[in-house]
């Protein structure tokens, strides 16, 4: 138990993205006060909340502000700089998740190191420090093989700062080209995959925890695009990813919501990444869980008790909405998806680019394949270049 | 079909109560652009909603310039001067429901009279114009008994502007009272009841149609309590309260959401009243339906295809949370509540007041009972005296 949250609970979200922008629904009904700190009024939150800063996500001046307002205050996504959140908790301010929390999931070397010392498994890997010796690189290479993943430690989502290197010469001038960035690279061994699961958490500040059933996801160019609820695994893996999410949540103090991408080798689950805080791999829960990952981080981010996180159906499947060449807007196209029966269609205000995230479709049902088939019908729908 | 709306879907509600409120969520996730008519910025919407035109909901300007702004503009309730929405409608503007629906929905005799025409059931009624001589309540007395019913032409909601006259003396001194104030009064039959159910449709403006399951309701001094979904009646019940809701959708060409309220008596179904709009009879379809209430709204008054209805879960309950006299916000009992499993609890953001709705509480599950026992538990803590 950290302390208690004042009564006028005012809540701060750093950012204003999708994810900040399914967090409105689970405030309004819960009137829990919320300040959100966006760019610029065109972006996701701010088109449809009121109570909105405007500031950069990088600037210590409007973070200060939202902290300065808020009894806590948590992300809508985790590029924060830590130097900035760890100042202003010496002051007094509180973060959930905490400006440590924060500096492990920013890092893929920190994240490697403390997994690998909680005992956790995870593929093959080294870390190249900048400017270290890249033989480390070549020893790896003849002892795992090639093709390998070069990680770089910072800055990488939705696929981005990960590549596969095929032979020596690639992975050595990846991480060259990291080193002259002063940026550390993890080299990881290329498991053969069965599949990619993950595992959402919630922890609350007096450090109950609840887990939603674990899914198992497709990603396509490093980006999630489908997801399916449950996972068809063995319950020995459901437990033991539900055990890891765990450990890694109580081992780094996470307040909030926390996601944890396995992936399914022959040997078992591996570890790949986690995300602390809401996360696409969850985004099913709105409609398919009795508590969906928006409202289970508030609560957890305020010290309320946590809801029931059980599936609302036998399955359910969650298909990304994302932008295409053609560029038009996938709300042109609302009036015929709307048709597939069951499809939650969920769009987030975003302008379209090509291979930007726009929206998803939620389907609940008794039948694994048909919610899948439906949520994709209704997302290639959204996607189209046709309008009604 | 009546026209199409344009592309640039704005839709406009004129009063920011919660109806309004609950309609957000939806609006956001289909990226529904939404103007709302608010008194003033702490009313239940405004607090939760950028896009807010401050106005009286009795103003000819401020409606016509909400209606100026959206393609399409519809209502938080519906006592609303039809003179300034008929003439608006003449001028082009579109509403939904419509100026000649809602002149039935606020007034009891027109309902009464048209619901008579159509063959409905009605409980045994009379018609007292203003000025009208009296002796038509004695014989009304005479031929049906004391107790009887003394409802208000217009005006009345939550149990107010419905009375229960013991005796003749009661009934004539209710009824020159209204004709004082130039209203008519419907005086009815009291009915021995079995109990109250509610029927909740949609239609849009191509003419689709779709039912939710009958609920019970369990209404407390005039003002729904308690509802419980589905109903435990008869399949003939469900059926024919569905038919005339149909019925009464179609003929008075509502299009939006339409709520039947019934009383439930000996010789079957008999209409009570209807409400032209998302309805307190439908809460429970947020959690509690694959298609909420509020998105079933927004579709139909933007002619976008109607969403499946069933629900999600064998039973759901929703029980109000009403303001006590201890005049404390439910929001400082708000971590008590969410320790009840499955409770999901609905806050409007309104000051307390006793006797005022200031939210409510729905649990799904697979036990009739069990269900409204923990949504009743809630709202027990939610209206408590004790905070934690």
């Amino acid at each position: 138990m950290k302390g208690t949250v004042t009564d006028s609970k005012r809540l701060g979200i750093i950012g204003g993205g999708q994810l900040a922008r399914m967090s409105l629904a689970p405030a309004t009904a819960l009137d829990v006060k919320l300040t959100v700190l966006c760019r610029d009024f065109g972006e996701a939150t701010a088109l449809v909340w009121p109570d909105v800063m405007l500031g950069s996500p990088d600037s210590r001046a409007a973070i200060a502000a939202v902290a300065g307002r808020c009894s806590v205050t948590t992300f809508d996504h985790e590029l924060i700089d830590t130097n900035i959140t760890g100042d202003l908790e010496g002051r007094g301010h509180r973060f959930a998740p905490s400006t440590a929390v924060l500096s492990v999931a920013q890092s893929k070397v920190l994240q490697h190191r403390r997994f690998h010392e909680l005992g956790l498994p995870l593929p093959p890997f080294a870390i190249v420090a900048p400017g270290e010796d890249l033989a480390a690189v070549e020893q790896f290479g003849a002892m795992h093989g090639f093709p390998l993943m070069v990680k770089a430690d910072r800055g990488g989502y939705d696929g981005r700062g990960v590549w596969k290197a095929d032979d020596l010469m690639a992975a050595t001038t990846l991480c060259r080209h990291l080193s002259e960035r002063s940026t550390a690279a993890v080299i990881e061994a290329l498991m053969p995959l069965e599949r990619e699961v993950a595992q959402m958490v919630a922890r609350n500040w007096s450090g109950e925890m609840a887990v939603w059933p674990l899914v198992e996801t497709v990603q396509i160019d490093g980006m999630l695009r489908e997801l399916r609820a449950p996972a068809m695994v063995s319950s020995t893996l459901h437990r033991q990813a539900a055990d890891i999410a765990r450990e890694i949540a109580s081992q780094l103090d996470v307040v909030g919501v926390l996601a944890v991408e396995f992936f399914v080798a022959e040997q078992g689950l591996l570890v790949n990444e986690i995300a602390t805080r809401p996360h696409n791999s969850g985004h099913h829960t709105i409609e398919g869980s009795v508590t969906s990952q928006f409202e289970q981080h508030i609560r957890a981010v305020l010290d309320l008790p946590l809801g029931e996180t059980t599936l609302t159906a036998p399955h359910v499947a969650t298909v990304n909405i994302v932008g295409q060449s053609h560029g038009r807007p996938p709300s042109l196209n609302l009036k015929r998806a709307l048709q597939i029966s069951g499809a939650h269609v969920h769009l987030y205000g975003k302008q379209t680019r090509p291979g930007r995230k726009l929206g998803h479709v939620t389907v609940t049902g008794d039948n694994r394949d048909s919610v899948l088939t439906a949520a994709r019908h209704a997302v290639a729908l959204l996607e189209g270049e046709d309008d009604v």
